[in-house]
């Protein structure tokens, strides 16, 4: 039996991961949760953001399910570096897997595009680059002051995310793969990133491949997003690039994520991309749907194929069911998508 | 009388930039031009980027006019470091300088969206960040490789675009100025901008101030693209935003683009945001209209406000006027913009 840690977090995490917790219990009965409270309110309890003992905990689960951290009572970056990336970078969570998809029932901000017109998956690097953390300050708050960040990127971490992204393109129907970078500017790690690029693609060869500028890219996102399959790209470029799919698809109601250790020799997280949203909270109108489908995405990771595809199915119909300009209520869409299991 | 250096460079470069000449001369009779062979053919010819001598004529010149530059047969990098990244950092080229707006004629491909309603512009440093070339590779080519790109940032160089960004929000109507960056993860860049984004703001208590994570801020530019009114950011994040805020007005048909040393110690350049485009170059089909309101944008930086202003009346009158579907000549508009003067 499957082993969860679940972190529901602040704001509407906690509404929205009760739902995507009650359909993983429908799909796969018998799963195991075990609760952590972290986040905003517990560093306000107690200063700190994540004990040692608390990290070995979730160590021993097999995946993390996560909602959402993070409230306004917190300065910027203390909850960021000290739990989110600090779960990516010890668990080793390198592939960083965002799929984005015009689902039934959705409407993107863009003219004339169909449900099924997109459908892609960014494959972000999630352990290294300007995520990394160092540089420092020096002079601070005088004139003199100094401030630098460093992105460090090895071999390693950029070829084992490209050559997963690789298999993924393989698996999927169009086989495309897109590398997105800045090679013409950061010249050093982009051509690290595109040699090795080069180098993985030959043991792909049904995998079509393209390179594009990360501007280029965002503005193809926007004019032409059907045009991708799977992009893969460095930690900064990822995060950026996930956001305006998300957006062109019709918001981060439906944006899912997981943070990947694929050897699973530590777990991965699940969690969908929107924040607290301390504005709606405690009122159960946030939309479970992104929490769901990062279930699926958990249950997939797990090996459960079959109940992540029918977990997603029957997100996408209870989507597609909505009457236009319905209220929501968080827990009827978890009862609804649970129901139809 | 002004003298402005032309660099025309590549492909459909010294095409469009002909029509902005055009337009120039007609408003501003007796404008010296001297033309500078530079970019892909002047390299392939010589090796050379871009020789010293050359660098001083420019210096001598009041602002300069660029077409694009860059052609397939040249490595990624070597024109964009050696020329385009020269003159910004060489000529103090700080203040990055792109207004995006809705014109009349032109659709934006959000849907719903109506001319006039997005007008923005975005000030993006030019001289520090990741664009600073700093980094390095060891160990190349082979598993135990590692590439570094740095990022720097001083006090002095985000204060002085700052205070630019300021000075033009409180010139604008809507007075509102958003900081974009990533304070989250960058948190030493981060701070240095926050802190001095908030120093500065106390010189200006007429502008209202926001923030915003660039994934944020790239998601709003396409659900939400009408919020924004003058947004500052840094080198990098500034490429990517401008070419969003290109697509969801419409392409980068119309966007323009000048790199600034406000204080004319240097000269400015100023430059369609479109590159070369080799595959149309050559058959006088591709629109000068970005690279004529380039012109106008010189025009303002040269004092010109008057005939800045009517350059760019002209241009979106003649957009305005495009039959939909109409096939068009390059000459044809400048001459149509330059009869209108
Ligand atoms: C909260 C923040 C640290 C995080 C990131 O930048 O990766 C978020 O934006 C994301 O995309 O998961
Ligand atoms: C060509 C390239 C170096 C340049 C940049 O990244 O600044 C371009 O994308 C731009 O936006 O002017």
């Amino acid at each position: 039996m499957a082993r969860i840690a679940v972190v529901a977090g602040d704001g509407i995490g906690t509404e929205v991961t009760a739902e995507a917790r009650k359909v993983i219990e429908a799909v796969l009965p018998g799963t195991e949760f075990d609760d952590y409270d972290l986040g905003a309110r517990f560093y306000n309890r107690t200063g700190e953001v994540l004990p040692q003992v608390i990290e070995d905990e979730l160590a021993a689960h097999d995946a993390i399910l996560l909602g959402a951290i993070g409230d306004p009572s917190v300065p910027p970056g203390v909850l960021e570096r000290g739990l989110l990336l600090k779960l990516r970078f010890d668990f080793d969570q390198y592939v960083n897997l965002r799929p984005s998809k015009l689902w039934p029932g959705t409407t993107s901000p863009l003219a004339g595009l169909k449900p099924g017109e997109i459908d892609m998956v960014v494959v972000r690097e999630g352990t290294e680059g300007l995520y990394v953390g160092a540089g420092g300050v020096l002079h601070k708050d005088t004139p003199a002051e100094i401030a630098t960040e460093e992105s460090l990127n090895t071999r390693h971490g950029v070829e084992r995310v490209v050559r997963d992204a690789f298999a993924r393109a393989q698996r999927r129907e169009r086989r495309h793969l897109t590398l997105v970078h800045k090679t013409n500017v950061l010249t050093k790690a982009g051509s690290l990133w595109a040699r090795t690029f080069a180098a993985v693609a030959a043991e792909f060869p049904e995998v079509t491949t393209e390179y594009q500028h990360v501007d280029a890219a965002c503005m193809f996102m926007v004019s032409n997003p059907q045009r991708y399959d799977v992009i893969v790209t460095d930690n900064l470029f990822g995060d950026i690039i996930t956001d305006i799919a998300a957006a062109v698809t019709g918001g981060i109601g439906m944006a899912a994520s997981g943070s990947v250790n694929p050897e699973r020799k530590y777990p991965s997280t699940f969690e969908p991309v929107h924040g607290s949203a301390p504005d709606i909270a405690g009122q159960g109108i946030a939309d479970p749907a992104a929490a769901i489908l990062s279930a699926s995405l958990l249950l997939e990771h797990l090996g459960h194929q079959d109940e992540a595809r029918r977990v997603s199915e029957a997100v996408a119909a209870e989507v597609a069911s909505r009457a236009a300009g319905a209220s929501l209520r968080t827990a009827e869409v978890g009862d609804r998508v649970a129901a139809a299991l």
